[in-house]
């Protein structure tokens, strides 16, 4: 494959090469970056668009700033290819999101030029206001400065931190990446303000953009402030909102022009005594040519070819959990009025924009906003509609206590449809979906399922639509099925009762969830060594199944649990019931197999599940312990 | 008792009895209301000075809208005690916050007019636009009205909330009680920017009150305006902030004046075609003058005596917790100028504003902003701070996903203090700390540790203070400690380890956290049956004393482990190590003691946590029933 010319990148060791170099270069500099990150993710595929539109931001923060002793913190991060290629990683660029490669976001374990870590949205400021109080109390840390996208800033918590940012009055630097665009199209009032800002004609632009550093300004800045009017055709007054919290607003700027870039940040830098926030506006995918003109800005793209922009994306041998669930809730709601369905900034990667596709009025894309969003969906459940909650299990963490006091406390039946639950692949451990069965289930009055496979996820949804006796919830992995037939419409199930695949007499391996066709591999593995298992896919971590236990328990040696969450879930529950009912007291070979205790980095779904020990060998290899024989031959783990 | 003369208030049955009413009986009802919320509060203690300052919203708000249809929301809920008057619940407003009474929240449970319960703060205006959806989609409710704290408004959640509501544009009532003041004095930005809008002396009241609707004010709602200007000294051009967000703002108005809020809500109701936001100025406490003078203008009280506003408070035996965990922090920041603490919104309920008064710069109130608050603590303990985050049981569920992606997958050496851990009393269900066992110690890297007592308290202070190798996390119940002596200051513990504190041989008895007394007294009541039990103290639920667990297990008959929280937690991880390890392979008569699956309503500790079966006697009586052995008589169990 043939690789960009880059003259003036292949001297940059580091940021420090970049503080010496003129405003020319930086800006020829700019294009090296953004040809060699084009270059570098056509080949691991990723986090293309975010990481094009800031690419002029990065060498401009780095040329003006002293990092890494000033932090530098991107929000999200999903954005930070051309960081990690100047910050001493090009080396390494081309194994981003691969096994023991680079990761696809920030990360402090990887480089002191990552000095928070990030992958879920809006904690920039926040953190940035820790190292900002660092500094003030003597650490060796200088400026911080955050950069957050118009997504993102539109979270409660970004708000929540300039709220305190402006109280502190502290010098801070956040930097709003004003894309209009973050996964899918941005929504809510926040954005539409942003909007007009830059579309309203009666703008002061200059005075805007130079308050409070005027004086400071170089002769180039007005020129590049006159082309950034130009750009955005015309300015408002505005900044208010961001005024009226506190901080010195300046902007908006070309954030893809290092003539407007590099005097607002030396002046910023040179100026600013309280928290200051820098307008860019940048164009996500800008530079290359088919992302800009792609729906989705390459968001996320597949390995492709440079030339033509053609993504290989592998053909999927299975529908994917995603569009089934998808299926399956346009089904519901044809044949439902009072469904609705509530997302956070995810209509595409939950599925719910195919369902909007023919309800768009009964589809609610409430930005990135998921503690609001459970609570709307709780306010409608009250109201009496039948509202499905479409959040991924690592980001309804966010929305955890409205979880709690919002939803169970009331005993309101809104459904929790659990999509990316498990290990996710190369988004890697922020991404994983490990704890939900924990903490979704040790609530009461929660029930809980997890999809054994497609056609179980089809007949859970089916069951969520019409259980209105409180909350629900169904967790299902990323990815494509198992492959098995599908029916023409879910049933709903018979609600903490469990089902029995395999009748075998000497160990039983007991599923929750989508690790249930490994569960099938391993009774077979252990057949071919002349053990019989018995597998059963629980389908319900709450209420149990106490009968199927209760039977597995007592007609086999050897009792294993099997699922793909971190510990306190599932396996908790089943042992928590046997422990109560004295099923415990005369012995019981019992293991609970789940996520380890530590947080497994990006490789693929199968790698990251090998590296957790729960392969299909794996669990064969703990029924035989178990059952005190002989262990397996080990050759094949990976 | 004296009971004041209320002959309008004996004739209202509900709201309905309102809206036949003259704007002057309404504003003498209001009076009545007043006196019988004294009165009555007097006898049960209880939010008093928020209910006070609501007397005249909550009548007016029923007299204008058409109760239950139209769904009032009010939120935390705790400044609901007229409204409980005047809506069926007067007979019982006397056993407000006592067991098997009313609760000191709103409630769905208990009345038809608590549409959404509510306790923690800021849920009120998702949950109003979830009903203004059902509304709009046929189902039988009419219009929302959120209520909602200027503390409150200042939460993430809230401005979430604002954003999408804006951007949907539904008809939807959001009034913002002002009154400078939540449980402490606010903090924060949009605190500051509130102020501004009725301080600033160029404003232009009556355009701003009346925008919208001003065709539709009738006559004496232009003189109440003008009373309204004078009371507040002026009122700005503002709004802005609200308006930006997509609300039609409306105000500030005088929220006890009958006059102003009956014609602005009239007319608000008549002419809104999307959301408005009315904002209501209120005093604290209003019309009694105890309330009115004190600093915290009876947030909360004691049962008290009218006349003299004299609380009766119970003589403690023990320091709190709260005021053992303060003296301990306040020791370790003597010796070590990295300490900090970060409250929300808390300072006196956490303590810190014990510690605040010698290291007022070191004490971080960040307002109703717990996502924040944490991932702010773990951007200081990045910058080589030792950060406290001090935040309830309860509403550190606001921060989880914070939490689990800013401090744990960083590993940030963040020391979450965890009050409020357990069942607390009057405020009930919403407010038990029962899931945080489970959610911190099921991730990976985490130390989690419950004190025994208040000297275990100072010991574990003093343990995370120098502990950097990781998160961790100390939790400790509401109230008095045990009554223990306390050493000079506390000494750090050995991570990992537990203790025995009494030696038996028949069964052990293993705690984790406060209920550790109730697991001495339980072995007494085993020693009077000739059973000989083993106390042991857990001290960390993560990582376990596996060699403390092996050896219980191994030398005696039955194991029983106790918490106070939820399955998932403590005895989960026990048994799941004990099953890992085999040491359940031959039978282990082991129970796990924890809060059961269900929520239980408010009443003392005591009567709660027999409530749940954690008395002693239940602990013994568990231990018996395991060791297959005659059960204790149950006579004296509540």
């Amino acid at each position: 494959m043939t690789r960009p010319a880059t003259p003036l990148l292949d001297r940059v060791a580091g940021p420090a090469d970049l503080r010496g170099m003129s405003d020319g270069d930086l800006a020829r500099l700019s294009d090296e970056l953004r040809a060699e990150v084009i270059s570098a993710v056509s080949e691991t595929g990723g986090h293309l668009g975010s990481s094009l539109g800031v690419v002029e931001l990065t060498v401009a923060i780095h040329a003006v700033f002293n990092t890494p002793f000033d932090k530098l913190i991107w929000d999200v991060g999903h954005q930070c290819y051309p960081h990690k290629v100047i910050t001493g990683r090009r080396d390494r660029i081309r194994t981003l999101r691969q096994k023991d490669g680079l990761s696809g976001f920030t990360k402090r374990a990887e480089s002191e030029f990552d000095p928070f870590g990030a992958a879920h949205s809006s904690t920039s400021i926040s953190a940035g206001l820790g190292f900002a109080v660092g500094r003030d109390m003597g650490q060796a840390t200088g400026d911080a400065i955050a950069v957050i996208g118009d997504g993102s800033i539109s979270a409660g918590m970004a708000y929540e931190a300039m709220n305190n940012a402006g109280h502190e009055g502290r010098r801070l630097f956040v930097i709003l990446n004003d894309n209009e665009m973050s996964i899918d199209p941005p929504v809510g009032a926040m954005s539409r303000y942003l909007s007009g800002l830059y579309a309203s004609p009666q703008g002061a632009a200059l005075e805007r953009m130079a308050e409070g550093f005027e004086a400071a300004l170089p002769g180039p800045f007005r020129e590049g402030a006159r082309r950034a009017r130009q750009l955005v055709t015309g300015v408002a007054g505005g900044g208010t909102l961001f005024e009226e919290l506190g901080f010195t607003y300046v902007g908006p700027v070309d954030g893809h022009d290092m003539a407007q870039l590099l005097p607002v940040l030396r002046a910023a830098h040179a100026r600013a005594t309280g928290p200051v926030l820098i307008h860019c506006c940048t164009v996500k995918g800008k530079g290359y040519a088919p992302a800009e003109s792609s729906a989705d800005k390459y968001h996320g793209v597949a390995k492709f070819d440079v030339v033509s922009g053609a993504q290989k994306k592998a053909k999927a041998n299975a529908p994917s959990y995603t569009s089934v669930f998808a299926k399956a809730l346009t089904q519901a709601a044809e044949s439902d009025p009072r469904i609705v369905a509530v997302t956070a900034a995810m209509p595409s990667g939950t599925g719910l924009s195919k369902v909007a596709e023919r309800f768009p009025a009964r589809i609610f894309d409430v930005g990135i906003a998921e503690q609001h969003g459970v609570t709307f969906a709780a306010g409608m459940a009250a109201a009496g509609l039948r509202p499905f909650c479409a959040i991924y299990s690592t980001f309804l963490q966010r929305g955890y206590d409205q979880v709690v006091h919002d939803v169970a406390l009331q005993g309101l039946p809104v459904r929790f449809a659990i999509d990316r639950a498990g290990l996710v692949g190369a988004d890697g451990a922020t991404h994983a979906g490990a704890f939900d069965i924990g903490y979704l289930a040790n609530l009461p009055g929660f029930t809980v399922m997890a999809a054994g496979d497609e056609a179980e996820l089809m007949h859970m949804v089916a069951t969520a639509a019409e259980y209105d006796a409180g909350p629900i919830a169904f967790r299902y992995p990323r990815g494509e099925g198992a492959g098995v037939d599908l029916p023409e419409r879910g049933t709903p199930l018979e609600i903490g009762r469990g089902r029995v695949l395999r009748e075998g007499t000497g160990v039983a391996l007991l599923s929750f969830g989508a690790h249930l066709g490994e569960c099938q591999a391993a009774a077979e593995e252990l057949a071919a060594q002349g053990i019989s298992a018995t597998v059963a896919d629980a389908r319900f971590a709450k209420p149990l199944d106490t009968d199927l236990i209760a039977q597995l328990a007592r007609h086999h040696e050897a009792l294993i649990t099997v699922e793909q969450g971190a510990s306190g879930g599932f396996g908790a529950l089943v042992l928590h019931h046997l422990a109560e009912t004295g099923q415990l007291d005369t012995g019981l070979k019992i293991r609970t197999m789940m996520l380890p205790d530590r947080f497994i980095d990006q490789a693929s779904p199968a790698e990251m599940y090998a590296a957790a020990g729960l392969t299909a060998r794996d669990i064969a290899a703990k029924a035989i312990e178990a059952l005190g024989a002989v262990p397996l031959a080990r050759g094949a783990r990976a």
